[in-house]
């Protein structure tokens, strides 16, 4: 089958082709039929996380992974799936017994495997996958919109579901989404959604991917561009009649931004962060304690935001900006992804 | 000034000519514009709360209160109100040191004073108003409208908020409604804003009123009228795919209709009660445990809440139901209510 | 091996010996030291739940279950035990996939299976348990006092959660805990750790068991035998300084104690019921909706709640009270647990 | 009266005599009994919070006030206090009409006024307090214990309860308390008191401190002097069984403790932080994501939170380490403080 594959840190991934892999007697063989391109993937290549980890390689990286049931293993047989089901993949595969597994949280488990972080992922034609961390979809739905859901689509889910739990949203908050990246757009809908009528602004250096988020639901939209902190306190006070955020759902995670972010955090805000850009928080404490305020780390999503997500998805309440590309195209489009030029979610269709 | 006054428990009120009330150097003397009709007024007038509060007469009912600033005592002078700003009056007034007034909940005081439930209310041209229980809103909303928002409007917002904070809400939740009446039509709306994409489903008898509250956003009606338990079971799966209920928000309150909504009522789910037209809960416990359910009543609504209400108006997220009547209608409106067959919201127009 | 069986309901169970059980692939045979005796069983043998499920005989009862792990599955041979390992019994044995699983309360499965009330259950010398329903103990704790704390020091622990998540427990707070049966001792010894210095009021009918609360940390202890609602409330306010409860933990379930029990519920007080000694809620509406109250139905408790008892076990922070009985005495203690004259916890020793 | 007052920033306090003041209608002027000296003094005397405000001069600090009701002013008289009462003050005095104050977090209001940050505080024979700022206390409770608990006794009470109602503590979880200075032995005392059974682990430089932090009830003292992050580890793994810690509450606030308590803490943990020694935090970001963790700025404590302390120090559940010290003693304690030399609570006694 064909792969495309990190041989090397730091170069492009190769193109080639393997054996389709076996599948253990708890594991459905899935047919991949898109798999979205994410700046983490980029960020894999070129090492952002050895400094935590040690990654062994070849990886097939590719964790957006939309598909069709092709091989069922024995013990999987009960799991509800025939061949030709049209599925997703939940990401984060635990251990099943660790504290976070049992509440359901298996993307926290110490021994967690992440698929397009290890030997098998979405960018190859075939993976094998735990029968428990796939759900079924309903046939109507787009593989190409389906793909980027299962992180795109789902991260910010988890990040503005922490929000609405900390009752950090409702009619008369004011929330700042950073970032309108291929999170950003499913942030916008998902505040709208969840929001409860809370007022929503998009920050983000590009103005086309701001009249996205204005199109998907944003009340308004700030270009950071050039722009001082004084600056924006004074758009938005102009816009929305207050010069503080409630509450931040930040989809980027650069250093500057989330200084950025907290010093136009309220009193008693909530900052959700679930960008990766960078690697450091640096901020006055002060402030922090002063404002009383929260910030929450976000990882990924869970089968249950999943699978929430996908009832979205299905009563046709989600929007999409994808681009469909070739298999052959994935390492020009990590290189776009690299530069932040792309608008949507780039996907490989198989 | 005129107003509608309670002499005599189980008679119509009597309108009468009665001076225009003094106010208390922390009060602000209201000129009502509008005043909503609650059946609580009829049950109010019935002798319902007899059995348990002794209240003495005359009182002058009516608690769903807007009007226009009129006087402003010395103390309530740095409210931030000013002669002739419109506001509407915030229920349940505490003594502001008890347990639940230190978290905002005034309405649960053991000290507390009802305007519409004392000597005075909002069935008169004028009633004093502690400044801290009035909030400023935007000229430009209609008082008819504004009126229901204190109570039709407030108290199913809070109890969708109970639900939203039980995590009963959500994607691939089933929720059902009871009751489309005053408050029936606003509670679907509010789901639809705080649910993030809950399936709504609308209960009633009546079919007038059913259409009403798909036309507010409920995803389904449920006529109630002649079925059996088996029958709405049935129905509901057909139009949702599953027979029983996630969650439950009754705006009855009915002995016959508490046991239909927990026999309805799925496992680990919530039932929140707003409704008082009977004074029963009469149901089997076992299934509650079994079940894992989890039954709230909800009392009107405080100003945090009644705030949140007024930044959804104010945004134009509310739609109404309402009937301007005039103030010498006010017993035939509430024979109405007394019948169930008032649509919407019936609103005295000053 | 030996068995206690129910082959026909409202008979004695019969003594006889079957063969030992075959386990499953995933399944561990565990030979049982000890096993609890719950009122629960009298219900099910008396056909308490007959009205609400087809349960097919035979039936081995006993769901309070410890053991040593004799024979294990091939594919459990990861789960990390190992022969002769002390283990506990989760009850509550779901499907992993339905909503419920996902996040940990397998017991609220709509497949689930419960020892106890099928086939196998602890009752018995061996019964085979998946794998992943069995916690490891530390050897040194006594089989006689682990085996009440899957369901009689379960059950409580989940309700007081239920209270602390709640908000219902603290320094300020007044907690009633009605029985002082098997469950209740547990009741108030958690209540203790977990109230954060709430004070705690011990109700029952019977003297001794009331001096045993008080043993355990009870504050107070009301007995309620001949005692009127005035009565109760005056001694309330005697021995507390006020009159209602802020919390009620109720392990009885009786209609008229839950009666009672709402009458003496304060405002915004929430109660938890665990008990099922009867089958009916049967009280006024108006006061729940007046002052506001909350009612769980709590349902015996999952992994992680067992879990968190064990470490509180195995910290030596649980006392007890428990009776060792033979296996040839079974029936004669359900007649015991039938009147309500056995103080603590009866268990069967193999 | 005698007054020590700040009159110039980085400056010793000015012991004079000043007039005593004057109150409004709805104050009461305190007889200050006895104030507690805080690190926060020292740091607003030397201008930590400069950059943050702008504090007019001259400035009576001294924020843990405890006295006797004095003379009370027309309006005051419902409060139910009376000449002579004995009365502890609550920090934090808001407007009463914001969206802070409506759920009773006064010390977030934007027009909050603080005793001790402006023209009146504790280190004074009087001062003026609107009267729904004070907490009558049982006249048995010492003076000398009273005013440290209204903020050393009274910061980490929120803290704790803000771990709390995150989920953070329980009996299978190990907390680290950072600081046995003023705040840590209270924290130490109200985790043993909320925790439901969490493992303590106090963490300080000072064997003299964590000897006494043991005595109230920490489960383990690690000492921090000299000790490298894998030393902690080693010794964490040795005493408790793990090397990180599920929760951290931070009495200190220092930029490298910050790292090493990031560094420590696991994961889903949660890092409350109520100490204000430093001003930065700078830590990597990816460990937040990765390991979902949770930070919360902390801000003294409300009416509520004050209300509890009061519950538990009137049942006797709090023990004290205070030092009496005279009026003219108070600069020098003050550099004691800056010294961190001080064990337990220096307290001015009047």
């Amino acid at each position: 089958m064909k792969a495309a594959r990190l041989l090397e840190f730091g170069k492009p991934l190769v193109l080639e082709n393997i054996p389709i892999p076996d599948i253990q007697s708890d594991e459905i063989l899935v047919q991949v039929t898109a798999c979205g391109v994410c700046r983490t993937d980029a960020e894999l290549i070129d090492g952002y996380f050895l400094k935590y980890f040690d990654i062994p390689r070849p990886i097939t990286p590719g964790h957006e992974i939309t598909g069709v049931v092709s091989r069922i293993g024995q013990q999987a047989s009960d799991a509800g799936l025939l061949q030709g089901d049209h599925v997703v993949v939940v990401p984060g595969w635990g251990d099943g017994t660790c504290r976070h597994c049992q509440v359901g949280n298996t993307q926290l488990c110490p021994n967690v495997r992440f698929p397009g972080f290890g030997p098998h992922g979405g960018f190859a034609e075939y993976l094998p996958v735990p029968a428990r961390y796939l759900i079924k979809v309903p046939r109507e739905l787009s593989f190409e919109h389906l793909a980027p859901l299962t992180d795109a689509g789902l991260t910010p889910y988890r990040g503005v579901k922490k929000l609405l739990n900390a009752g950090a949203l409702g009619p008369d908050r004011l929330l700042g989404v950073f970032g309108m990246g291929g999170l950003g757009g499913y942030a916008v809908q998902y505040a709208k959604l969840l929001g409860g009528g809370v007022t929503i602004v998009a920050f983000d250096l590009d103005a086309e991917k701001l009249a996205l988020a204005k199109g998907y639901g944003a009340d308004f939209a700030v270009n950071l561009k050039d722009a001082s902190k004084a600056d924006i306190e004074a758009e938005l006070q102009t816009l929305t009649g207050q010069k503080d955020l409630d509450a931040i759902l930040d989809c980027v995670g650069a250093p500057d931004l989330l200084q950025l972010g907290f010093s136009l955090l309220g009193t008693s805000g909530h900052y959700v962060d679930v960008g990766l850009l960078g690697d450091r928080v640096d901020i006055p404490l002060f402030p922090r304690i002063n404002r009383e305020q929260t910030f929450y780390g976000s990882n990924w999503g869970n089968y249950i935001d999943l699978s929430e997500v996908m009832a979205l998805a299905a009563a046709g309440k989600i929007r999409h900006t994808t681009t469909p590309i070739r298999f052959d195209q994935i390492n020009e489009t990590l290189d776009r992804l690299r530069e932040g030029t792309l608008v949507g979610r780039a996907v490989v269709i198989f």
